[in-house]
């Protein structure tokens, strides 16, 4: 299969990437995560001995959306276990670790998951992020079975994230980064706009006000009174009405030359 | 000052975004947002009529790292009385509104922040990201009062994060496009555009020349008058219009008033 065929598979909840949570130890923590992943198009997740066992019954008020992932979560005692299909890793840490291991952040990162998931594709293997305990995060074990180590350029002092928040920025850029990968074009979509109205339209109603507002006296101080038009013809320009935005305002100024008239 | 100069500024805590939580319902998701925004750099927070009121005691333990900015977070009755200072305001949403409003990723959106962060502070403004309540989102009202609105292109029929995640889902765009400017000064010029009013005068025009237009009979169609409040609203949102093009309006509207009391 083609790099493009590939990138299409990538949001197919069976080739997304595993999340590993290891030793977690609030359930409304592993709630909020499975939140955070559905919210991105994340699908599987893994727990590694969670503190007060599994189900529990704290994660799914908080996974609102997720509860499907909890309820197909896999437990596995060790992370080693839980490494069985496995190619590819990133590990999390919020602190530099005195260890021989890439430490990208978590935007490079995600460009090389994107290329070990669609390489996964092929070999019918995945790729996981793995996330530590709230506490204390990964331990040193635990981190040596990872490939590199994402760590996000947060504020000094303040870079421990809550978990699920950990998870949502992964995820998050995960999926920002797959969805430019396949070309969708959702990203760049500025939507929400109707059709500014034709110029020829535009051009009347202002005239119209012009017309309007002159008869009224508007522009009695006559050498200001260009510079007084073109302010309201820039400010209406910027604003690109619509059709229907010019309609409610005809309707203003016909409601203001018949109230004079009076 | 020049370009340089400015993108050196953008991490003071003075010039930071403003986080602004309308109605939020949740002790435990105001105190997760100050984390959220503490990890990301972010310092300045405003409360719109919090549910609980405030301070709330179950806001503290999610804090963590942001208790500061719990305890100088600002508690307003209204939205409009907390825009005094702000001169852009990026709105978050889940869902597509009818509205005339650009919508943008929030990749797009951070740029634009930066921008009027940059521009704001050669002006003494403020730029603000608005967030709505947990159960509802904003509500029309609130988000037009935005002059943009960031919609993440999440999972269909999993797009409503938690609030914390979506203050940090912001919060981490910022902070990424904030460190990528700081290291290239190359940006686009962004003077020759006067400054735009700030939000609180251009409400102060619009309920003016509601209220005007109501006295007239304008809004005669009890059920048709929220949205062509609205898009009224929304024109003036696109516009941005400046201090001398909202007293040029606001002639306009004496003009109308006066003629009609002949």
């Amino acid at each position: 299969m083609d790099e493009a065929g590939l990138s299409q598979q990538i949001f197919l909840d069976a080739h997304t990437p595993v999340v590993i949570l290891a030793r977690p130890q609030m359930g409304e923590n592993i709630g909020a995560a499975a939140r955070a992943m559905k919210n991105c198009g994340l699908a599987n997740l893994r727990l590694i001995a969670p503190r007060d066992g599994w189900p529990n019954p704290a994660a799914r008020p908080m996974a609102t959306v997720g509860t499907d992932i909890l309820d197909r979560a896999e437990v596995y005692d060790t992370l080693g276990d839980a490494l069985h299909d496995i190619r590819f890793m990133v590990a999390t840490s919020a602190r530099p670790r005195d260890m021989e291991k890439p430490v990208l952040t978590p935007r490079l990162a995600t460009k090389q998951i994107l290329e070990e998931q669609m390489q996964g594709i092929r070999l019918g293997t995945k790729v996981a992020l793995l996330f530590g305990a709230e506490r204390s995060g990964l331990d040193n074990d635990e981190l040596v079975l990872a490939d590199c180590v994402a760590q996000a350029p947060l504020q000094k002092g303040a870079s421990s994230l809550n978990l699920a928040q950990a998870v949502f920025l992964m995820a998050w850029e995960w999926r920002v980064a797959g969805l430019g990968l396949s070309e969708n074009t959702e990203l760049d979509a500025i939507e929400g706009l109707s059709a500014p109205a034709e110029l020829k339209a535009r051009d009347f109603f202002l005239s119209r006000l012009e017309d309007t507002l002159d008869e009224k006296g508007f522009f009695s101080n006559r050498e200001m009174a260009p510079a007084v038009k073109r302010n309201l013809r820039s400010l209406f320009a910027r604003a690109r009405p619509t059709e229907q935005e010019l309609r409610t305002l005809h309707g203003i100024v016909t409601l203001f030359e018949r109230d004079s008239e009076k």
